[in-house]
């Protein structure tokens, strides 16, 4: 795929179908995440590939959440990492939480292309300004956000599978996940240890979507940047009773909408 | 991925998701054909996975069409030949009309993979029972159906890209296409030359579903059996009236009662 102008109504979209096809042609890719990715596309196009109000307010949410965490930790897959690595190491350096690589179909060849990849975007951002109205040395709080995930030493209980390989430093003890591009049973494995889990997932019927305490229905790219902002300058130290099925209603009201126009 | 058991209660949608990684394997299939598969997929979801009552009205109606044409081609990408070769090898023996493929992004290795598959695919089912109620040789009827695309000798008119190119037997004086996962742009270039357009496009808001003669919200792989069946049995000579749209409003009420369930 070709260069995508700036200008483009599309653009957003263009770029992540642009940034997907490269990361599968690096070897960051199952084979499937394409299609995961697509599922993705049919979904935002019923929003209308725009952060709805119901969306807005599960980020705000979330960043409180994940402020208020004793042991916030950020789990990705390939699809995050292609589409939104720089803004997740931005939002791990803010709060100073690991970033922990867990992949469904778990080979040598792909832990080791997102590992890479990681780090290399790590050492882009630290070399950065600082978001605005973050306070603290910038180059330092990026260098210390911990890759995890190359060596897991614990696994998820309930869970079949290399997908439930996780470190004991990351997913095992954290009481607050932020997943983007969750997969259903490691949700529900994971909700039932008790942990708070924040998902984003633009498909508001999805088993992910129902049973996660937060849920931004988002596309990621477009909700990174506002997350990281709500994290910098969110003051709020109170959790407002969070309803998630009332919130999820919302984004799937704006789809209907669209389809019933 | 590995074997799909037919008992499985979303076989169809699995083992399109094989299908399309192995013909991307093959490279028979552009980059982006993985992920425009997963936005069918989201869009068969909210369909139920299931042919709607609309949509085997409008198969029907497009049996009709076929069979009345003067000249009638079944254009190919290279999703709709990883997921449905062979029905519609069937259904161009019934016919006696050509297969051409025409995809999006044009290369010769991709060309060259589609036409083998296909050639392959026509040998097999030249070797098997005829569709039952299907009068005549089989075999003959099978290996006399010709494969078009490799070397077009014309140009859609108002049509930019490679994929303006189209063979003089096949697309250019065809009065009725049908076109599984057709582009939006070739559809509108098509129509403007006055030619009947079946599609098949599980997205009823598309611009492609918008503007066909006949729009069928179906999965392919679905649909091509309940196809080449009414080509063999359908004995209608009339057309009835068609409303596209009053069909298509019909598809999409079935999605919208989903999401608002």
């Amino acid at each position: 795929m070709g260069e995508v102008p700036l200008s483009h109504p599309r653009y957003n979209s263009l770029m992540g179908r642009k940034l997907l096809t490269e990361a599968a042609a690096d070897g960051m890719l199952a084979d499937s995440a394409l299609i995961a990715h697509g599922r993705g596309e049919a979904y935002d196009y019923l929003l209308g590939e725009a952060t709805c109000e119901s969306a807005r307010t599960a980020i705000t949410q979330s960043a409180i959440l994940m402020k208020q965490a004793k042991r916030c930790v950020i789990s990705v897959n390939g699809n995050a990492v292609a589409l939104a690595a720089a803004d997740l190491i931005r939002c791990a350096a803010v709060l100073q939480c690991p970033i922990e690589i867990n992949i469904y179909y778990r080979t040598p060849e792909r832990m080791t292309a997102l590992n890479s990849r990681l780090k290399k975007v790590r050492i882009e951002v630290s070399n950065e300004e600082a978001p605005t109205g973050w306070k603290g040395n910038w180059q330092t709080a990026v260098s210390d956000v911990v890759i995890l995930g190359m060596n897991p030493d614990s696994r998820i209980p309930n869970l079949e599978g290399p997908r439930a390989n996780c470190c004991a430093d990351g997913i095992l003890n954290a009481d607050v996940i932020f997943v983007p591009l969750e997969d259903g049973d490691r949700c529900e494995a994971l909700m039932e240890m008790g942990k708070k889990m924040i998902v984003v997932d633009l498909n508001p019927l999805s088993r992910t979507a129902r049973r996660a305490t937060v849920t931004i229905v988002d596309e990621l790219m477009r909700m990174a940047p506002i997350l990281l902002f709500d994290l910098v300058n969110e003051v709020s130290n109170e959790t407002p009773k969070w309803d998630n099925r009332a919130n999820l209603d919302n984004s799937l009201a704006v789809m209907l909408r669209r389809l019933d126009e």
